[in-house]
């Protein structure tokens, strides 16, 4: 039977991300982010939502840049403690003892514990009910060699991320099939 | 050691959603999306990106209403099938046999097969580089009620959907913990 429920939240699995920022003087912060998403193959753009006027939001919106950084499951709790707290009040940085790198092009730093890290430069920001929506174009990215495979891509597996549900970070399990596999 | 690769999408777990739209005759049609995200909690809009001018985007662009649709994994075949298939050539829903129900509030049916189906109305739309995004609020929502834990909230386990990643489809593992773990 189905029931009709509350509109609410959508109910389905999402990244969880670490975003790296900094003021105008390069004072770092890092806020995790559920509400992101891919928009644009070519070029490659990604979205991401932070609800309210939120430190990190008004640091973005004035250095127009962040970092996209790809954590692993090793590092969820620093994940879990950089989204629950305001880095208006402290350092994140030194609170979890995650290590800080130079990027490429942007001036907020990645994190050297996430295998993967994107560097984007904001193009456009939208107000969208309650939230505030950042397009980054992502102008370069660097990956731990160790997570690639033979093929010189990313492996899922060593990878190792988590996906975010109804309040829950979970493993991702085994890989069902490859798109496509269903044929035209 | 990092390594730097060529910028493109960002790898990290997304959802996959199975849209659902019509024409302005009522004639329905299914698009597979993974690049999808909650944007605001209140009043709660989800976004969908669209790359292209797609059969369905156009009706969504259209009759600015669209259902989405959260399958289980029983039912991953057909919906990687509507991910890789145009419905200007084919019915999907004749394909595949998924079986249509009215929804409450849009025009656009649902999917009885997928444990939740939430009614978008579209309040926005954006083109960001090749994506067309499409805001919509959620204005309905129903739930399988076997999906439901004693608490009347959704069981992650359950409605057991799955994560989309580097064009694989990935069961979802354990949980690690709950947000908040970490403490403040």
């Amino acid at each position: 039977m189905k029931k009709n429920i509350q509109p609410s939240n959508i109910t389905y699995p999402q990244p969880i991300a670490l975003v790296t920022c900094c003021d105008p003087d390069g004072n770092d912060n890092i806020i995790t982010i559920a509400w992101t998403s891919n928009v644009s193959r070519v070029p490659p753009i990604v979205m991401i939502s932070i609800g309210g006027e939120k430190y990190s939001y008004r640091l973005i919106r004035e250095t127009k840049e962040f970092g996209l950084n790809i954590p692993c499951s090793s590092i969820l709790e620093k994940a879990d403690f950089c989204g629950e707290n305001s880095g208006e009040q402290i350092n994140k940085f030194e609170k979890t003892g995650l290590t800080k790198i130079d990027s490429s092009v942007i001036k907020p730093k990645l994190i050297w514990e996430c295998p993967i890290n994107y560097e984007c430069k904001v193009i456009d920001i939208i107000k969208i009910g309650g939230g505030n929506i950042i397009f980054g174009e992502v102008v370069s990215c660097m990956t731990d060699e160790n997570i690639l495979d033979e093929n010189g891509t990313v492996s899922v597996e060593k990878l190792d991320t988590f996906a975010y549900i109804n309040k829950g970070y979970f493993a991702l399990g085994k890989c069902f099939a490859k798109r496509g596999f269903s044929g035209k």
